[in-house]
């Protein structure tokens, strides 16, 4: 897990190559959480990772993972997630040339389903979806470095055989890996925009009821058929902060300069929605059933206000004219007024 | 309210023309309902009434009422809902030549909004679709009756001027109507089809968490889109018992022999689902995105047994014949079986 | 405990004292409560009584009684309220020549302090004030009849020694007594006529918040300082079920008519107020800090409806022109109209 | 908001005006507050101002400030107090020379009426006082400064029109105000000095029950009748620290050395009481119904420590002896001692 | 399920085996339980049963039991017990030429694992050695009669064919069997007699924190160490009702007279204890670490009164010298007293 | 209380003696705690000490403490624990030439006995054990220094008399104390090592249900009789931070270099289990009833990560070979394997 000072370089494994964008909160408090990304090419060789601060919530956008833990063996792919329990120690193998993605290191309590509310007993992630790990064990004996995130900084040790040696496993925590084209989404059927919430995969409560530690929330295909309704994300501004990330496709409110890999940051109160060409679509749009093919955005979403880090500001493909995408509204006519 | 020995006669005002026709739970333990049936044809005449047992939830499906209360008038016409709280004095004038509908008498909690879990903050019932009256009252010297429905039975008194003289109000318990039309209906707009609790308007939650007292619960025009899915609702037996009334088209999962007015009930732990003919064209059917137009049906549904009086149960339109529809379906072939 | 045929005559002990007045819920099912009054005129001999139906809140009005119990002796003058828990083996002895009082059974949660809310950490009935009995014990060898109210009926059994013979306990669950000289009374020193909630000494709970099993509610001495009020207990009718009675002096909603030993009852949703000389005198007074003395009015109040036994209904004492009290009252001026 | 280095001059508007005098906890991890206090002497022109860290509870003592806000305006004098949610935008008006008061920042939960327990349905703070504004926009194309504190900073942006010019709105998340005139005082009519948690007008809940992030607790004018009663605050230290304030008249604890927009704080467990004077004159007192007009201080409470700005501790007007009020209190007897 | 007019005769199945002994509370309110003991000689043959009003926990002591349910096949032997969820289908066969137990049917919540407090994460009944049954089906084309209990009442419908016929399930409501000798049994391990909830297998919450609807509690195999004490179960009464069976050996508390098949009753209130062999045996004893092998007896505890039915008071094999056990206990010296 | 520049030295009372060794999380956000340890060789002379950061939780290992409070005196033995409240004052005395222990300063909620669960209505501690002091107080007139640890410093002042000068106190905000060998110590009597959760004496818990702020826990002389079993601690990790200290005898995962006065820290995530030796002999112990005898070890355990201060980092008698204790252990056999 670098600090920052420079970006992946020639031959990178997965600790090697988080590398941190944004944080809020603390995880000697146990609230909060961080938001990494990497980018790989080589699996990690003679060393495990485990992190004592958070889980992990990994999300590839290019390139298989395969975590080899003591659990057993999770592959996940492009389009599913992966959530390594805090304290649980694993290595990433990778198959092909390279790996993509975004890790959300949870500070608070552990991601769980949400409360479906009237929405009943089925929806959204069905638990049935989420997948364990069959018990799986390696017999090695080589000097391997176990490296741990404790306190927030790594510490490096080194014993003579594979920690990923257990052989047999009961109990409720444990990692698992999820396929997100398994959500069932769930949207109005007759008009308005609903709240993102309504996406919501996992959610790490806070001990306000109400306001999440970190919400991790998908824009899937799906039917959009809202009538009377302008049916992009709204303009508005909340106590929640987003940080949204993209895996494939495009996204609804930002036709353009979103790519898979790419990222934006809408802190709490700060005012946003769809850009200027998005709205005026939306708006001429003569509204029918469509399905939203070929796109996958997601959120982490917290309560807490996530700060960029230093490498994430100097970095040259920092949008700095972020903002103009805005410019170009005009004033809606006020009635009776000329 | 009349205890059933005989119809609705010649001239017939709300408070005669009240026919019970299920019963769960007790008014004096404070849990269950009831849920009556009216036809009326005349307003009520110096006299007025209340429930010392329960609110009243109506549900008009012909003609409209007009509830003349102590905190103002309410005119509730088919589509929209009435509640008149517990307690609270009122008459029905009608307008037209007659009215019918559905009462839920509720004597747990109080009927409020559901908690809309990841729905978010806005959707199904909104709040500020529900509208209470405008002050009002009258100043009539003249003989009223007092009807009250008391420890399960009427009671009647006289004064000498109209007890609705109440000339201003505040608080929060008040009647309200709701325009069903307004309803955010929200479903899968992937697959699957959902628990019919994302239907509910209303709630009365019991002191079990998770089991209402009564839900009312509508099935409205919507978009139905779910791909690879069986449509209707599935084949079931649950712990809750389902009242279900129309109030105008028909009903997706039982095309013939349910009519506006028309009751069905399907008590804890009795199976059901589409007849034999709706069932076989969901399974025909091509999907695509259909608007399910002109239909208002509705359910009661409780997590005890509804029992139904002896006045129900010897009516001449009760169907005796009603599990028949479930007749001739076919056995599935069991794979490898010939 | 008489089931009302005949009231108490020549010999009479506690629990052949008793006649039950109203009643509501159901032992059997844990809610509701009944109200009994006691009218003895010896103390009992030989016998004990406990009763596993629920415990029992003692209020008396005229004597002194000693409740001889398990866990030592309490000395329950008027003016005091006496708790026996549910289970809990006593006798009453008497020293004077007869006792008169209330007796609330309760059937449901035990009661206990109120929860304070933004009164803070004192005020009403404070804790130190409810006193435990000294552990005290007799070694009688007589043969003694144990009374037991078990499932609604008494049952008796004899057995050779007297039961209240424990020499020690310990523990949370014992017989206590109150002085309502000490309560705290809490009201308005600014305007408006409060809740009579802000009078609970003691509340049993029941499963729904916000709505009591049984409250015993109390109107002792205090400065009434209420500027720009009616004063006195506005019209009203509410969901609770209110009983009331008197231990001494007069109560202000209702000068005339009302004695010590006499009781109200005014059930959910029937209206009630002030009658009109109260009403009258109030409207007229200048309004100055008044201190109102000898008066200890209280009430069982309850979520559910009371219902009076037979013998109430029938006894000579019962004042059928109650509701004469609220005749006279002349309607108030609309204004503008003539 | 200054950070303090020097205070108000020549031309000062509410933004600039505002000085930071206490702080806890911290508006990253959302709990704790901040007290500000303000000395303006002109409108904001031509900037709006949002706070994302919180909410502004704001108690004017001087001069009367209108808010003029993207939901409507407020017009809010010496006696009121207004409020304005996290991330709502406005600009302060004031029609007369100038304008003085304090500001709670609150990072915590929101404000909101307490639970008022034994109090019942109405009492204290009665919810119809909180006035909302009436939907009000202006349509201004002019240059203008949006001011915003975020993360615990100021920052400046600058756009071509007033940001003031939303139309309508809905929903439960808008400003208001409160005349604390109408504040139902509520305290002992018997004995005892009851805890001031009594006078709570709104409260920021903690996560921990029983422990307020902040409350907002008035001394309103009002009736003091308590018997055989020391009646000024009694001498006492909590867990909660105590930031004071005065609006007009004197304060019953502190006859002297504490105005109109003073301040004093009692941090957790610091002991504290009146001062001598004040004392002696409760104990000499003859105990007779008295009538505290005059008067209304109040405090910001908080379950944190307030911890004081440099600048708050290098004011000249910081009075170094203030523990000397203390100073006089003569020992009581020990009885049997000479 | 017999009304108890007789035994059961030749060729009894296990409905027709099912004999009511005890009740409490009501179905249709949903509290309370039923106690009813089974003694059967063949299998059900052609028919199905589904209880609606409640769940059956099955406890055999003589003859294994194989449900054969919708979800898959259990079979249940003695040591063992079964749970079959409200309303699911089943027939029971058995191999052997008889079998006999009790079953509990609970009319309340769903029986599950009590939350371990202190205990903590493993303890007691593991949730890993409840066994769901893998899928199974028949497909079986013969008149089936299916049995209902609903509403308190058995009703009778013939279909086809055998309805169970479910050919794969997922969920988590499921019949489920546990094997009691995989109880962890915990208890003091140092001195005094620890409460039976310790020995709590499954719990039946009723809406009141704190006394349970229906409590499953046993008295397995286990080391008693307990310095300083008297161990068998000591004298008391309490608010549970306690029905007790055994499965084998002796109970600790009642060495003679209770056989496996037998059933005790101690209801709300009712003191009790060991018989006076037993006692002198443990005050005679010299304490030291003891196996108490050979003993399986448990407890249906309710918080309601278990009203025994007429059958059950009729048996000729009820023991109407039951409390005679307590006789010979001799008085304790009062110290000082001669 | 020092910075831990120096030990404690020739004349050091209580204030003076205590070293912080380990802290976690922050007074001033309420969360977390500190443990010192304390060497003294003289009573306080002339001064007192109040905590207004937290609560004091003393275990001595070594000398008599008497807590002369404002409430009254406390003498604590080594195998008893003393509480002094946030903000209570008091002073410290010994009799003999010197005393040592441990403190926990709790910053979080107060430490309360734990919810028993299953266990019941007695059991651990039991509440009737605390020992609170008699009311005392002395009337010295010489100037005394008060010394408050406020905010994480210490604060001095002086005044002319003691303040422990409280004549009468009531209320449930006091000083105990607890005799450790009352604790009923309750564990398996069947099989598997119980969570040491089950050894719990005081809890504070924190705002997420579950995860203790600080636990208390102790290791006392008890019965150990699990059958089937490893029965010292087994190999683990987990969530919660160990802070490990002994009172006297010798702790059965550690056999060897762990000393009455000693402290072991094992953090979040660190994996940790009995050293080689105790390992071994427990795998070949012949498992029989066995009283633990002459051992009084205890755990503070919080959720979040203890961190060490300089001054413990630098002792001379830190263990850096600690983790030497884990060498040794020898691969178990993969079944089938070579």
């Amino acid at each position: 897990m670098s600090s920052g000072a420079a970006g992946p370089i020639a031959q990178t494994d997965f600790v090697g190559g988080l590398i941190t964008y944004v944080t809020c909160g603390d995880s000697r408090s146990q609230h909060g959480a961080a938001v990494h990304l990497y980018a790989i090419n080589q699996s990690m060789k003679n060393r495990v990772f485990y992190d004592a601060d958070g889980e992990l919530l990994v999300v590839p956008w290019e390139g298989e993972l395969t975590f080899v833990t003591e659990f057993g063996r999770l592959a996940v792919a492009p389009g599913e997630i992966g959530l390594i329990p805090r304290g649980v120690k694993f290595r990433v193998d990778i198959a092909g040339p390279g790996a993509r993605g975004y890790v959300c290191e949870n500070y608070g309590a552990p991601f769980r389903l949400p409360e479906l509310g009237p929405i009943g007993s089925n929806g959204l992630a069905n638990p049935r979806d989420l997948l364990a790990p069959v018990a799986a064990f390696e017999d090695v004996e080589a000097e391997t470095e176990i490296v741990a995130k404790f306190g927030g900084h790594l510490w490096s040790a080194r014993v003579a055989h594979s920690p990923l040696d257990v052989v047999a496993w009961h109990g409720n925590y444990y990692p698992f890996k999820y396929d997100l084209a398994r959500f069932n989404a769930i949207n109005t059927v007759s008009f308005d925009h609903v709240d993102p919430s309504i996406f919501t995969v996992l959610t790490s409560v806070s001990d306000t009821k109400g306001v999440a530690n970190v919400d991790f929330v998908i824009f899937p295909p799906r039917w959009t058929v809202a009538d009377h309704t302008f049916r992009p994300p709204y303009f508005h501004r909340n106590v929640m902060s987003e940080f949204m990330g993209l895996v494939k496709g495009a996204y609804d409110a930002k036709k353009e300069g979103f790519l898979p890999g790419g990222a934006s940051l809408h802190n709490a109160m700060s005012s946003h929605g769809p850009d200027e060409p998005s709205y005026q679509k939306a708006v001429d749009a003569k509204l029918a059933p469509q399905y939203m093919d070929d796109t996958l955005a997601f959120m982490f979403e917290t309560r807490y206000i996530f700060e960029p880090t230093a490498y994430a500001l100097n970095r040259a493909e920092l949008d700095k004219e972020y903002d103009g995408v805005w410019a170009g509204f005009r004033k809606a006519k006020v009635p009776g007024k000329k």
